[in-house]
């Protein structure tokens, strides 16, 4: 049998891990300094927690876990049954009754309504974990994928919102990826609406926004004409499009554009909000962001120099856990693409040297009596906090020195015989291809230094 | 709709998530300090690369995920007949072709036979991942559970064997657990049924011994005496399971037991082996390991004071990827029980107090100026590495402090009008319920001293 991956998996080996560590641990970091606190749920959920809620696509995209002890003869033909039911887009709780988790926000409002009541408010999670999608693979899109997020929940305090817009901007400074973290709110896009007198059509408007990044302003014009969107209400989208400037000039204008309208008003006033706690984010009206249950502040953010989509966005949105049964929770988050910002590092070599160290000191195995040696001087280094290996077997020089350079080790320490008799040992600097003798016992403090 | 989580599945709050990092942080550690490289794979392995790998019973246990677009009305005979096959205990690639890692050695085993041009050999690996079973859930035994292995694969050398008694060792002294880590040979075993003329009831014999601890030597005897062994030999693995004393008799009854029997001296050659290089193992010639493909030199760690099964295993075997198609790589590998040493380390009180620390310091919101004041203060703290909060609303002073005390905040800093206005912010610290006035521009030499 010739093993192989499920399409759309990946294995990673030690180089890709320490990478994806790299980035991983730089993101917990900050999520810590700013209070948010850890939580992990299981990889399976019961496949009623998330049908229904990712849309009729996401629902075609869940992979479903078949139910174990399903060959019961005298339930065959009922299981069957149920079977069929399944094929017409049914869920049989006597087939398939879990699902793997598809996203990471559904899992925490499952766990928000679940916990409410020991739960301190407002509750500040973050959460690393893989998802699954059935979706088609392709380049930069897997089916086990990690989902990086932080949210907080049970608060309408905009200094949430503050606080996470100043999330990224110190976790992309700290990663070294020069980016814009761009904010809007879906109160001034519900202005925009109504200044068009389609409030009916906001849904349509956003969705065609949204767009235009990848379509231009022509195409949105054309779509939004085919969703019969007259003139006038074009023209005034147009006009709020094509809002420019600093963010300052840009407040101004939307002031200007949108008068007297109270919802700009307050979406304007959560944009001034978060302007006082941060210089580093940029306001862009043009930002929609697609998914329709966010109603206050928006982010997304994209890295300068490279052609990648964004590498995170989010939201705030008014009711995290109502599906579940607890009503008026309110809610923001954000997401980091922990994929495309590996990409993204890998692109522009943002990646530290160091974090691709792994062995540090190889000891070399010169015999029996050698390696014994070799094996005590080696746990005196381990035992110090130094990674070490003592070749597995006594070879030829020519083979651990191949050993070391394919495993990138720092240093070699040779123990043959002559050394043994005079208790020292030589160590060879592999990168600088120095080398010297010392006594075994002054190792420690040669690494010491 | 009442939420609930799958049975044998659970979700890992802040608390309990700091003290299982613990536990994996330190494994990782000493794992890397003996120059062991991380491996992941995908939570999904194609089915046919898990089954017939564990039994007829391990089989059953698999979790396997039905297939995406099987509502296809063109094809809906074929199905629903594909299904028939599963129930009849058939795998079927129409239905389902893909399945839940079961454990974290086999899919080691495909990714080295995928890749083995590309390794370095031998080749250290550890992993740390969740594993999916449908066992009957019970106490202590989960549906989901993380597995923590390191194998060495591509060596017979005896050295990898010492390493990982001594990684043992080192990682239960970290964790402040007291323990006995045994070893035997399964030559030795071998070497017993050889003199009991057994050669052919070699399993019979390891599984009755394996089961001693449990249930006594009397019902071992009685099942020996069940599946056929006559009285003498039934004494010989009597005298043999009686050998006692320390490491060192244990090894002169052992060679005076088995005489010149060649395979006993191998066995006992790769114990001396390994007690030259460490004197923290325990010789216990009882330990048989249930699983049949280990060949050579095998683990155990039971936890001293405490009355839990063991907390790690593992042992030599002699061929990792023959059922991949690459033959003749032999292996070496241990396992960390970590639900169990969260249990025994919860039961003694071992966690270090400071890991449950989040937030160090929480900022008091007393009003929209004297929070942006805090506002900037905190930020300081952060970007000098101390996790901070800003109370997300004006509140009293009650509630403000009823939140630091529920999320166990050390530090509170009040900046009220009157500090405002002089600069100056009052600093509480919680545990010792002092506190004192400073400058606010003097807050981070406060933490830092």
């Amino acid at each position: 049998m010739k093993p192989s991956l499920p399409q759309g998996t990946r294995d990673f080996n030690a180089e890709v891990i320490r990478r994806r560590r790299f980035i991983l641990d730089t993101i917990k970091e900050v999520f810590e300094l700013y209070g948010f606190e850890p939580l992990e749920t299981p990889a399976m959920e019961n496949l009623e927690t998330l049908m229904g809620k990712y849309g009729d696509e996401g629902d075609k995209l869940i992979f479903k876990i078949l139910n174990n002890g399903l060959d019961n003869p005298a339930k065959r033909a009922n299981i069957i049954k149920s079977f069929e039911k399944i094929l017409d887009g049914k869920n049989e709780p006597a087939i398939t009754e879990r699902a793997l988790r598809y996203d990471l926000t559904i899992p925490f409002a499952r766990y928000v309504a679940m916990n409410f009541a020991q739960l301190t408010m407002p509750y500040k999670r973050y959460q690393m974990q893989p998802v699954w999608r059935a979706d088609r693979p392709q380049k930069g899109r897997y089916r086990e994928f990690y989902q990086c997020d932080a949210d907080i929940a049970g608060t309408t305090s905009l200094m949430s919102d503050a606080e996470l817009a100043l999330i990224y901007c110190k976790v992309f400074e700290k990663l070294n990826i020069d980016v814009e973290v761009k904010i809007n709110s879906r109160k001034i896009l519900s202005a925009l609406a109504e200044a068009c007198d389609a409030t009916d059509k906001f849904n349509i408007i956003t969705a065609a926004i949204d767009k235009l990044d990848k379509i231009g302003i022509k195409k949105v014009k054309e779509e939004l004409q085919q969703r019969e969107l007259n003139e006038t209400q074009i023209s005034i989208i147009e006009k709020y499009l094509s809002i420019g400037g600093t963010n300052d000039e840009k407040i101004i204008r939307a002031k200007k554009l949108f008068e007297q309208n109270e919802t700009a008003k307050k979406g304007i006033e959560e944009i001034e909000f978060l302007l006082k706690r941060t210089s580093q984010i940029i306001v862009d009206f043009t930002l929609a962001r697609g998914l329709n249950y966010y109603t206050g502040i928006i982010y997304e953010v994209k890295a300068k120099n490279v052609s990648i989509g964004s590498i995170g966005g989010g939201g705030r949105y008014d009711d995290l856990t109502g599906l579940f049964g607890l009503p008026n929770i309110p809610g923001v988050g954000i997401s980091f693409g922990v994929d495309r910002i590996y990409d993204v590092m890998t692109e522009l070599n943002l990646f530290p040297e160091t974090i691709n160290t792994s062995t540090k000191v190889l000891f070399f195995n010169l015999g029996e009596q050698e390696s014994l040696a070799a094996f005590t001087a080696m746990q005196t280094l381990r035992n110090n906090g130094i990674s070490c290996e003592l070749f597995y077997e006594t070879a030829k020089m020519d083979k651990q020195f191949k050993y070391a350079n394919k495993k990138n080790i720092a240093y070699a320490i040779i123990i043959g015989s002559r050394e043994l008799e005079q208790q020292t040992c030589i160590i060879k600097d592999l990168q600088k291809e120095e080398q010297q003798t010392i006594k075994i016992k002054d190792l420690l403090s040669y690494f010491d230094k």
